[in-house]
Order: structure tokens, then C-alpha cells, then sequence
């Protein structure tokens, strides 16, 4: 790890400059306000051992990252029938495009974009209600996070549901078509709130570990998922993790990710180690400048592109 | 090398009862005539060695395979001023679609689908004129597939040309936006002609040695193009290239790869072995059928996905 | 109006055999429910003769209808800063199509489509709340119908509440631009309550004869809205009455009409009369079939076309 | 026809300052170099009295508006056949849009936009062959217009033909669905002849008088089309006369016309007059800017809105 120390060191050294690049997340005050010259970097190898640098230990409110822990949830409880309610082909669209659910009669491309992630979330509520879906996604990502503090920001889980119209649109488009089963205001509370989870670079990628040990958490010595459901959602977050940015991230990266609007990006570096890195910067493509560019250099230097 | 002529074998012998399934393309007579039966593997790694099954030594048409190549061409001449001209991002439309070209104002979305291949083919001409551009291309896969005969057939050329009505509209509406600099006609013709190229499973798999090994083909000892270039290459054919089932691919399989219409299928497996399969019958999304399920028992087996 | 009468009867006559074909809405019970063997046809001029045949009497839900007379209300209340907030043009899109308001950031194409008839209806909330809204359109309709019973279907509107999730997310879909202004629950109340009026052809034709009148109506002897409005909204149902088969109707019938999913349709003919025809069985463009063959004899037999 | 006179004239002299306004296409030198001062009108009554203003026997490239005359002449040999290769909707969509084409597999919305007066067109050289086709459709003008020249300007045809790589693109996608049977060379030869015909204002409204009169040229005395058929071409070029902004120009004009990029409209006044405008400058929907707002005032002044 010393090595890789020394690399995360260098990257965060080179990106410091220009910390507070790019257009932060404004469309909630409580994103609004984050100050956007934060910048962490954490990965964390197969062992545990973790390599850290800037604000990596400094939670943020995760967003659409979320989206990752509830497919995992989503396919441990509903197994492969929950790919008769959504697709894995990416969308070519951005975040929350509605155009594609009307060609396709409410099956949502991916569980990554917004709509996949309604269907998902709604399978969770199945049997459990809204109360008990909310607590297994907290439950769950605490679990993986081993101690590392993960939380629920009220402030902003309010905050989403009172401007959240593009999404409330989204599940009742997806509605009409028959694909949520839930009430939609349960799904949309269980969403927003998934959305609104705190957790560090440190916790996230602790977190995400399962992921690169074929679905094994290798800190808890827990399998979470089979390993063929972890590769898949690997290739999943490939193909679909970054939106209509997902090829660009796959040709300059090269790894498994997923981006949030808060900033944050998980990545997971297969057998090797799972990173995240947060600076809340956007870049054109609604992704973490920094982070996107910490995560190329991080790639490039390792040699841990899958390609 | 003996573990792998197993798999290989184990693999064409479970799926045999199955040849003749799936829907063998018909557009042109020079392919609905090919017989469905057929069904190839072959596996090469780095040190050359091939395991091979069933109809591995017989040519057939590489169609869109032959976009692969085309683009590493174009990569080698133009380098990164090609991005400019063609995009990175999965369509998520079929691979004639032309709605994304309007939108995007003649960019097409990556260079897997038909509208990108054929900026990159026209990039190709540029000063080589369109003899000078073929002849590039056949001599490029010839000199890759290490004496395995890459012929081009001017029968499926010439019907390719004659029926190409799609083609020729995407050609136009690119050129109504300035992205193809050469006359429309000799653009169709190389691009037909490149469609039209004949190879074998074992010949496409030594031909893309280069790209599972950072850029140099093994058997030449050459280097093709930079370890970064054939990185991303992976990384386009793992977004990209299988149109609209490209999400899936990377879901079932876990391996970068481009399929063809005519039946065949390239992949790599990074650092490994490249890999040609081919059956003409092709399942909904347009890709071999048998080619498809050959992979996914491939890459299972080997524990080669990329995830 | 003798003549008129007999054309009236022969129309009648002639299709009646036909009664009952087409399809009867079926997305809620209350429509589903509904005789689909009867028929009615009311002919009203500019001195208020009626020329009626079958079913002219007897209510039922106007639906779609009830936008032209919402436009109207709004457009006396706000003039042309309307057509800021929606434009006229034809959509080319079915009537609850979303997939052009994602491209037009929330400005729906007319106001006779839902997304359009929605920004209509949210100007009538505007200083007059839900309750004040609703009151408005029924007392207007009233006024029109010159004493023929106009009421709103208490079951109709609840029914179209409980499953309206499409209208629910084309609101949410215009709130999330800025243009729906009222709470989204308030504007759909309303929305739903002016759909679930109920009516009789004798009552609807009367109720426009001030589209046929430039603006005046003839027998409260009042001026509804000024000339040009009154001919500019003939021309939006002339160009955007039937969703996407208002060009048919155009070339068919070659009157300015408006349908209904209830089997209803009201048409216009500018300085002569308005009609209003019903019969519940629609047609594959979900207009009522006879209602659209009879309106077509009736262009044909009276000259009324205005081509 | 006193009144009328002075109607034009008064419309021509309030409207002269704003002579210049606008932007001429460009697309094509010849069509580029036109004087943007230029407006001219033309009013011809069915007795074929003519009030005229301006520059309104200066000959102008009447470019789509054309397709009104293909579509008479393809209605006469066709009878409603035609309607199976091409619809009557408006389309939503700028002229040269190829979207819809994709959508509805090659079946053109309407006769008026580019795609879909490929398809009339070439049902005009069934049997007749370009040259015959071409003859024909400028035969038909010169004896519509009674005497006043129409000629077909070469060098227009040529940049047209040189240029013209969108409507060759519309051309061949819409041959690869079948719908276009003759050769794609000469059906676009054709098409960019008819497009450049040259004609005045005066001219122009002569020709088109037979639409205002149930299908009869009162000039000539000689049916052209039956009268249903002459009302169905001004239902459609109501509904799909202008593009995407047809829905416009009934709101404002209210009555069926047609616009050439050329700057010139031609408009319907059925059981009146027909007129025709011209001044180069276009608006933002590519409509002559001063031919539409002097049509407006014509219709407000005459009181000929159909509406």
C-alpha cells in the first residue's frame, strides 16, 4: 500500500490547484452551499488496507451513488426477475430523460438512470413498506461501511422531495404503465431519501468493496451477492454508471463507476480494490471534474483499467 | 493451452444441437444463402497458441467486425482529432438509426454504429484516395491475421452497394452537416467493400491479438498502436459494440467485443487471448445467437470477464 | 332549417347501422360502462334552430372537449401572454404524448393537447383557487348551453383522479420548468372536473355557437371573447383538435372540430352553425367513429366545408 | 376589385419600410444574391381580376411552394392511392426532418414536406420518366398560369442538385423502406427542377385560382380536380402548409397556403381569390417575413379568414 499511497498522494497534490473548478450541484440549498474547494481520495484494497488523501474522511451526501446499494439490495430480494421491470442498456439520454420510458412503455433503460432507480427503489417496498425500505438501504450501506459513520440528511431528503417534480413525473409516468406497484409518494420518500445518504470516500469505498471481490465483503467476511451478480452490476455501472457520459468515463478510466450529483464518484477496480473520490465541481457532463480526473490519473497509473 | 481446447470443445459440443437457430441475415442473397449449421470457435492467446472448434477455419463475412479495425486505422493516422468527428457514447438505438444524427448535428454517436464507421472510413481516404483506403484496410488485417487468408468478396460488396440505401442516406445527412470530406460514392464503396471483407474465426482472433495485449500484436511482435489506444478501443467495443444490445453483452459476457450480421463475433479478453465466434443464425438484437451463448460459456468457465 | 333537418335524418339514418362498432373508452368504469349503440347529432345556427336526430338529448362526458371552452375562459383572462406559456402548432404526437415537452423545456406544443390543456387550466386557478376555477368553467359552459342541463359527473372526475397518472406526470413534468404555477393536486381537481362534465349534443352546440359567431354568442346576445380570438381558436382545433389525426379530420370533414374521448366531437362552421355529434365506439385515432363519418356527410351534403 | 386595389396597396406602402428585413437563404448562390428588397403581391379574384403591388411580375424561385402543383398533378394519376405512400398529418417537424421517417418506416406525414414531395414526385415519373415528369409538372404550371411565364431556372436546379445532400438523404431512406420506385437520381433530378421554377406573384395567384374554386380554373374554364379533391389540398395546406409553424399561420392568417424558401406564399381564399406573396427576407420559421404579415393583414382586412 505504500505505493499506492504515494500515487494517491501525488494525484491529489496535482488536482489541488484546481480544487473549486467546475459548477457545484445548486438545485437544493444544502448542495448549493457545500464548499466546492473539498477534494478526497480513497481506495481501499481487498484487505482493508486503505489509501487516503484530502477530504476523505468527510461525509457527503452521496446521490444518485445510492443507486448502486439498492440494485444490490433490489437483486439479493427479487433475483433476475427484477430485469423483467427494467433494463441494462444504456440509455444514450441524460439522468432523467422521460423520452425513452414512452418508446419503451415504462420499462426504464437501467437501474442507473432516475427512472430504474423508481422501480428498483419500488421493489424494496414490497412486504416492507416505505419506514422498512429506508432502514435496509441505511442498514445495508453500514454495514459495508464497517464503522465508518453513514447517515440520512433530513435537511436535503426534504429538500429533494419538495422540488423533486421530475422525478415525481418519472414514477407517475412509470406508474401508468403499471411498473411501480408501490404508492408513489412512499417510492419517491424511500428515493429521496436514499439520495440523501452521507457517508466519506473512506466509507463509500469500504463500502463498495463487495463489489470488487466477487460480491464477497471481504472486511465482514459476508458474501452480499453471488459473484455473478457483482460482475454484472460491474457491468452495469460500465456501461450505464455516468449517464449520456458513461462511454467517455469507460475510454478514459476504464473501470466499473458511479457518479452522483453531490460530487462523488465509486469506482471498483476488479480483484484490486474499490475507490471513491469526491470534489463537488461538476464537469459538462454532470460528473465530478476532479474526480473524474483523479480517477483517470489513478487508472493510468495502476494499470487497474479492465481493458 | 490443453485446459483451453476442453473448454472450447466442451463449449461447441453443448451448443451444437442448437445450430441452425436464430434468423440468418437475408438483405443480401450473398448472405441468406450461407448455411445456418455453421459454427466456429476460436481462441488465441498471447504466446499464439489457438484453440479451435467446428468451423473455425472457414471464412465468412465480417461485416461490422471489420469496424474495429477501420477505426484502429483511423486512431494510428488522425489520433485524438477524431473525436472530434465521431463521439464515444452508446447509442442505445439500432445501428442504422438516424434520429441521434439530427440531433447531434452529424456527429454520430460512437464509431461501432453505421454512421460512425463511416466517418471513420472517410478519414481513411483522405489522400489516399478510395483504391488507396481498401487496399489499406485489407493489407492492415492481412498482415494481423498472420497468413490466415482475409480476402475480400466482391459478390457481397457489390450486393452490399446495391441495396445500401440506408447506408447511403446516413452517408448524405452526414455530409449535409460537413462531417465527410470525400465523395459520398467512394466512401459507400470502401465501406461496402470493408463489410465485405472474408475472414475465418481463427484469423479474426489473430488479427485482434493487439488489442488484448496493449496495443502490439505478439505474433508480429509489432507495435499497432499505443497501449492507451487499444485501451480504448476495449473500452468503445465494451459500450459500444453491439448497437442496442451492448449493455447486454457486457452483462452476460464481461468482454469488450463487436459483432457482425454476418454471424461472427470478436472479443478480447485484456491481457489473455482474443476470440472469434461465428453461426449465422442471429438472435433479436441482431448478434449471433450461438455466437453470444459460446461467449458467456466462454467467459465463465475462464473466469476471463473483465467485472 | 327544414333541409337541414332532413340532412340530419338521412345521416342518421344511414349510419345507425353502424351503430355500436368501435371501441368504447375503457380506462375507467364509468366510461366503460356506456351504451356504445347510441348516437346523437345536433346541428344549432346562428338563431338558435336545432336540427337533431337520435341520442341529441341525452348526456355524456365531453372529456377532451371541454378545452376549447377552457382555452376560451383563459384567453379572456389573459390575452395573448397565453401564448407564452403554450404555443399552437400541431404536435404530430399522440394527446398525451411527454416526449416533445422534454425538447421543448415545458412548453406544450397547444392547448388542446393535455400537457397544454394543463398550463390552461393552471391560468384559471390563478386568484380564483381550485374551487373558484371549477365553478368558473361549469358557470361559463351553463351560460353557453342556454338552459340545456350541463353538470359535472362527480364519479367520472374521481375515477379520472385515481388513475390519471399519465396527466399527473405530464403536471409534475411542467411544474419541474416553471410552468405550472398552481399546487399540481389543485390544477389536476380541476382538470379532471372539467373532463367529467357531462353534456348533450343539443347542449354542446349550442354552448359553441359563439366559435361560429366571431366571438358573440347569438342567443344570450353577449360577446363571449372578441372576433379574432374566436377565429383563432377555430384555427388551433382546426390544426390541433384530434390529436394526431387532425390533418385527417381537416381533409375529411374540413371543419374546425374538437373531439372527445367519450365519443363526442364539436365542430364549427365559421358564420353558419356549430355541431355537435356523439357516439362512444372510437376509431383507431380514438375519435368517435360515426361522430367523424357523420360530420363528414354533413360537410359534404351542406357545403359547409371552409375549403 | 376597386377596394381590393386599394387593400393591396395600402398593405404594400405600411409595410415597404420593413422591405430588406429578414434573412435570405443562402444556401445556394443563386437564391443568396436575390435583392432582399424585393416584395411584391398578388391578388386574382375568380373572374380574374387581379389587384396587384410591389414587384409582383418579377418571376422568384417558388421552391416548395411547388409542391402544391406535384400534388395536384400526382392526385389526378393517382386518385387516393397516394394516400397509402404518404400521409396528411402535419408533421411537428422542420421541413427536411428525417426523424418521423424512421418512426413511421418511410411513409412520409404529408405531401408538403420535403420527404413527402419526394414521394409525390416520384409517382410522377411512373410511366413517364424524368424528363416526361419534368415536362409535365412545368406544362401544368404554364397553362395554370395563363399566360405569364414560368420557366425553370437552370442554375438554381443545379446548386439545388449540388447541394442538396439532405433531400438525398430523405431520397434513399425512404427507398430503403420501398416507397420510392424509380430511380433516386431522377426522382431527385426532378424534384430540384420543380423546386427551381421561376414565377411572379401575378403568376402564382393565376395559377393557384383553380384551389379557390372547387377544383375549375375559371380562367382557362377546364377542371383541374374534382372539387373534393381541390378542398382536400387546402386542408392540407392548412394543416401542414408552413412546417413546423403551420399551426402558426392559420392562427394568424386562417387561411390554407403554402411557403417556398424562396420568400414567396401562396395562399387560398376558397370561393374568392387566391394570392400569392413575395419579398426574400425569411422569419425564424423560414417563412417570408413580410409575405406572412402582409397575408395577415389581407385576411384581417378582406375578412377572408376562413375561420
Amino acid at each position: 500500500m505504500t505505493d499506492l499511497q504515494n500515487i494517491v498522494d501525488e494525484i491529489h497534490a496535482e488536482l489541488s490547484p484546481r480544487r473549486g473548478e467546475g459548477k457545484v450541484a445548486d438545485y437544493i440549498p444544502a448542495l448549493a452551499r457545500v464548499d466546492a474547494k473539498q477534494f478526497g481520495i480513497a481506495v481501499v484494497d481487498l484487505d482493508g488496507n486503505a489509501a487516503i488523501a484530502g477530504d476523505a474522511k468527510t461525509p457527503f451526501s452521496i446521490q444518485s451513488i445510492s443507486k448502486v446499494f439498492t440494485l444490490t439490495l433490489a437483486l439479493c430480494r427479487s433475483g433476475a426477475a427484477l430485469w423483467t421491470r427494467v433494463g441494462r442498456e444504456p440509455s444514450g439520454s441524460p439522468f432523467n430523460s422521460i423520452v425513452q420510458l414512452e418508446a419503451e412503455r415504462g420499462i426504464p433503460r437501467n437501474p442507473l438512470i432516475n427512472a430504474g432507480a423508481l422501480v428498483v427503489t419500488d421493489t424494496l417496498l414490497d412486504g416492507r413498506g416505505a419506514e422498512g425500505a429506508a432502514a435496509d438501504i441505511l442498514a445495508f450501506m453500514r454495514e459495508r461501511a464497517g464503522g465508518e459513520p453513514v447517515t440520512r440528511d433530513a435537511e436535503v431528503a426534504a429538500s429533494e422531495a419538495a422540488t423533486g417534480f421530475r422525478n415525481a413525473s418519472l414514477a407517475n409516468f412509470i406508474r401508468a404503465f403499471g411498473n411501480i406497484h408501490n404508492p408513489i409518494d412512499d417510492v419517491l420518500g424511500v428515493y429521496f431519501g436514499q439520495c440523501a445518504i452521507a457517508a466519506s470516500c473512506l466509507a463509500l469505498a469500504r463500502a463498495g468493496l463487495y463489489l470488487a471481490n466477487e460480491g464477497v465483503d471481504p472486511l465482514a467476511k459476508r458474501r452480499v451477492i453471488d459473484a455473478a451478480g457483482a460482475r454484472r452490476i460491474c457491468a452495469v455501472m460500465m456501461t450505464c454508471g455516468h449517464y449520456d457520459a458513461s462511454g467517455d468515463f469507460a475510454f478514459r478510466v476504464g473501470l466499473p463507476g458511479k457518479s452522483g450529483v453531490g460530487g462523488g464518484i465509486l469506482a471498483v477496480a476488479p480483484k484490486r480494490a474499490a475507490i471513491a473520490v469526491w470534489s463537488p465541481g461538476l464537469g459538462a457532463a454532470g460528473t465530478s471534474l476532479l474526480g473524474g480526473l483523479a480517477l483517470e490519473k489513478l487508472a493510468a497509473r495502476t494499470g487497474w483499467s479492465v481493458f
